[in-house]
């Protein structure tokens, strides 16, 4: 262990920004950056340092807003149907001809004759031959004129400073002469990741991952935040676990940077050198900050260059970019700090949450009939997919002890409400097939999302029963008839009426290691001391079908070993069995098949999904529906091992 | 006039998407663009173009979710703080070791030892020597640990096609294997500007622009738009108006590109040649759409590759880009067309729209008191600025007559709903200052606005009235009194309790030609039959000085040569005198100092804000008035030349 040690002393949220705040003002580090001068055709999304004056009016000169005939418009008066007026065609350039009631032909934008002061449009004037035009109605003076200055006057302020420069922006900016324009330096940010256990995605694929080994990829997202957020980031090799590289690398990025992001080592492990190094370099302000998940967050200045050290669990790490980087840049960009938006949803589960701690509960948003509900995810800091799936988050404050099921709370969305209103909910049983059919649904259907949450068949039926989900997939097997899901229905959703669609049927057995070392044949040798196995969760179709055959079997469930340990997915109960954690799993064949391992069949099940007849015929559903008729989705799930989709789309009658 | 003429017959708006769906299936360029393979690294903000399912699990080991002993759990039963359970330290990797009760130290992410299957936190446990560790409490199975493929299972679905990358999401697929991504290819758009008037910015800035030349920059606002909206845009030179020069450059971006955006000469003038090139070269499918602005657009297919003739007036341009260009791009990017966030308002004005058009208004959204009002701006499809000071859109449909002042309207925004809810609305006088005020705020407050429209000083006084501003300025003369704004503020805001701030007070003077050629040197020249004006719009506190003093010097305002020409601004009427459509115009100094014109002074006027009390302490507001005390601002005001901040800040009392 490590004989320096520096303790974590969590701090709230506002006060550890104070403190960075004090110390970045000191540091004269809390301005909006220095402008740069760059071609207009290069400003976008940059924001203005400087404000735009015109240099120029524009339109420059009196110009005819429409194809036609300059005229002056006292020659006009009188002309009417009954008595049109003849005028008489002049060049358009040059002084006043010494003609009568001259008109001269101009094109939309070409300058007024200076003697001129209104045009008649082509379409009110008939030409007579090439000398004159003959006009039925009279002009105003200024009529179908844009006057010298319409758009802009010189010297009038185009734009303020601190504007984010949108496309037509550049156009009135280069329309008012100027050929580059002054904008704020983009902030430059070192990102070091470090870490020992750390391997390069590069490296992972040509070597494979062996334990022990952790892909390095929040240097990654670290990156495109700050380059999503107007920075420019520079990613640097992977730093091992010694101190004396990681100071080096510290001091040599600060020196070069607007900011520094040290990912991890900024807990208070063995190997955690982040604050002692910043400690020894520089000032140490924070260590530790009441946030979760996320909070051995560090932050400190290092030569006048402020160092934020990022926590190493990739959920943390993305939201410490969140909180702290994010308004930074803003700040540098001379912009407010980022405004996601909000909706106002109804929370799907209890959430326990600890006083003194503000926390950050990913949750998938989605609008079923006229509710928006939320539902948490995982809230493990290592499970970088919580956030990929997440709709947005829930911030439960420091003084709250957490949330009830079904209370009101404001979303922070990463998503536009429009995509929310575009997603279908399916909670309940996992399959593979529900990834194919997400997978199916957004390239046939470009903006549609299958959010599927998995929770088992009954969980399905559940979250139906309170509105959560717009579907859910069951393979409940009723004990007494040997039916599938319908006796369940009955007695969950009594008052629901619902359609079951059946999506597949597929085979489940036992996923045993490659060659079926034990020679297991079927589930009565779960009896076997020598066999282990790794279960599902209650309410999972695939528990309630081992139950009914240990009853069967005789066999009492708490002689089986490792019956209490539960898993929430076919896969992960693969890979239990690939892990050597259990001897044997129960589960489908696909899922053994996607870990290598080999499959005892013991039933072929079905598979269904439920669906409340509201939401049956709206557009979203029939378009998923649409999917079980359609070729190319049923030739993908058949392809996989142990499905068969003979059944695929078939409305299941209640019996 | 050209001798080959094709008329425009514009069509309703989806009538023309379907030609152009139609055209685009038929060549087979409606489907979302083959995928590229890019770095994960480089993939932000890019589409998938095919799924992406996991190729390793994370972790991909049993991993420590802290730093602590790996036990087994059986080992730790029994512990209490009565009766410690002492464990033996063993090597963290190895087989299990031949010693009762062991322990191996392990910090955060490294792999359990095969033996293990819980681990204990630090903080739970007290090291006695490097021997052994004594524990207090019980751990259970699986405490502490992340199994195996926790995060994501091998196979598992880690992202669907078409889903645009967000940071977390790259993350994601490094961390399931992944070093790159295929994603949707870049739309490949040619924008080729055309027209002999065209100068380009840098041309204009070195040799001035003369008249008849208009600065080309709807290039630039074209391909800044593809760029945000995910495509590659090229920008080609300008093409003279020359059919066979067009249509060669047509044939070449065609060619090769995905799309091609040909502006203008999309109308039906003697020089519009794009109708004719893309009829030669290929199918005209549609030649003006029922829009406003914008109908002259162009739909066509050259070597099945789309090209849309996109209208010259630069609002009309980048209103087909989001009309035109923004579905087309999302269709190949495989996302749905771009939603902008709504809000629900109440228009300020009536609206006379065409029957049989689809109109666009541009409009200002403000959030006075709890009413969200949206104050329709210039219509001119000339006038970029009005797209650029544009909060939203407020589309009226083409069955419809228009709105009515007062009526409820959605407003599609181009802003963040949080960025109106900061911004300033001020209805009234213009003055210089304002555009001052409106710069220093966004520079002292970064993300505050001060949205400014210009309606004269009573205008503004009635907006104030109807709840459209937070603020009005307004420098009225009282005829009888010598006073300003008080007996007016009385007599239009009898119910309406509000502050009157001093900004300012100014020079009003006659602005004259340089060297000042008619040697006037008082309002009473203008009774000279020699000397014309033009005017400023009725309410207008110029206006009512104007009428004022002709009263006092009892010259008939009609006798006035150029009496009923208006203008909206001081800079306007600058303008006007400049370009010489008038001899002389009653304005302030500064703005004939902008352009370069003489000055006769006549009167200093005070120039004082209007604020209702019910906005006068909030936060807002008070950010604006505080930059009234500001040195920098005060500063930058009295370097104007005619202006006096002596009184800048004082509240006016009530006489």
């Amino acid at each position: 262990m490590a004989e320096h040690r520096i303790y974590l002393h969590d701090i709230p949220l506002d006060e550890a920004w104070s403190r960075f705040i004090r110390a970045l003002e000191g540091a004269g580090r809390w301005d909006p950056l220095p402008g740069e001068v760059v071609p207009v055709a290069e400003a976008l999304g940059r924001v203005t340092a400087e404000p735009v004056w015109a240099r120029v009016s524009s339109p420059g000169y009196h110009a005819s807003a429409m194809d036609g005939y300059a005229v002056r418009a006292v020659d006009t008066y009188g002309a009417s149907e009954t008595a049109p007026v003849r005028l008489a065609c002049v060049p358009r350039l040059g002084t006043l001809p010494d003609v009568p009631r001259p008109a001269a032909y101009v094109d939309t934008g070409d300058p007024l004759p200076a003697w001129a002061d209104a045009v008649i449009m082509r379409e009110h004037a008939q030409p007579l031959g090439d000398e004159a035009v003959e006009i039925m109605a009279p002009v105003a003076p200024w009529q179908h004129v844009r006057p010298l200055g319409e758009d802009m006057v010189a010297t009038e302020l185009v734009l303020p400073a601190n504007h984010a420069l949108l496309p037509v922006d550049l156009g009135a900016v280069a329309g008012a002469g100027h050929t580059a324009v002054s904008v704020r330096r983009r902030p430059r940010v070192a990102v070091i990741p470090t870490g020992t256990e750390l391997v390069t995605v590069e490296q992972a694929a040509a070597a494979g991952v062996r334990p022990g080994d952790i892909i390095e990829y929040n240097s990654l997202v670290l990156a495109a935040q700050v380059a999503q957020w107007g920075g420019a980031a520079t990613r640097h090799a992977i730093v091992p676990d010694d101190f004396a590289l990681i100071k080096a690398a510290l001091q040599e990025a600060a020196a070069g940077h607007d900011l520094v992001l040290l990912n991890a080592g900024s807990s208070a492990g063995s190997e955690d050198y982040t604050a002692r190094a910043v400690e020894e370099l520089g000032e140490l302000l924070v260590h530790g900050v009441a946030v979760r998940p996320g909070h051995p967050v560090i932050l400190g200045m290092v030569g006048g260059t402020p160092v934020i050290g990022v926590p190493g669990y990739p959920v943390s790490a993305a939201l410490t970019g969140e909180i702290f980087v994010e308004p930074l840049l803003a700040r540098w960009r001379g912009q407010p700090p980022l405004e996601k938006p909000s909706i106002a949803a109804t929370i799907t589960r209890k959430l326990l949450s600890p006083m003194g701690e503000d926390e950050w509960v990913r949750v998938t948003v989605g609008q079923v009939g006229d509710r928006v509900v939320a539902a948490p995810l995982s809230r493990g800091a290592g499970v970088i997919t919580s956030l990929v799936r997440a709709d947005g988050i829930v911030r439960i404050p420091r003084f709250s002890e957490g949330v009830d099921a079904g209370q009101a709370v404001t979303v922070e969305l990463y998503r536009a409400p429009a995509e929310i209103a575009r997603t279908l909910v399916a909670i309940g049983s996992h399959d593979l097939t529900l990834d194919l059919l997400a997978q199916h649904l957004a390239e046939r259907h470009p903006g549609m999302r299958l959010s599927s949450a998995h929770a088992g068949s009954l969980g399905g039926l559940i979250a139906l029963r309170r509105g959560e989900a717009h579907l859910a997939g069951a393979h409940l097997l009723d004990e007494t008839t040997g039916g599938y899901n319908w006796s369940y229905v009955r007695q969950y959703l009594p008052d629901l009426p619902v359609a079951l669609i059946t999506l597949v049927q597929r085979d489940q057995g036992l996923m045993v290691p490659p060659g079926n070392p034990q020679g297991l044949a079927g589930l009565a040798d779960l009896a076997r001391p020598d066999v282990s196995i790794i279960n599902r969760q209650r309410g999972a179709g695939t528990r309630l079908l081992l139950d009914y055959r240990l009853r069967q079997l005789g066999i009492v469930p708490e002689s089986v070993r490792g019956y209490a340990r539960e898993e929430y997915t076919h896969l992960a109960v693969a890979a239990a069995v690939a892990s050597g954690v259990a001897t044997c799993g129960l589960g489908i064949r696909a899922a053994a098949r996607a870990l290598g391992l080999d499959f005892v069949p013991l039933e072929k099940e079905r598979y269904d999904l439920v669906i409340p007849l509201a939401y049956l015929d709206t557009g979203p559903l029939q378009k998923l529906l649409g999917l079980l008729a359609d070729a190319r989705f049923r030739d993908a799930v058949a392809a996989l091992p142990g499905y068969d989709v003979t059944l695929m789309g078939v409305r299941v009658q209640e019996p």
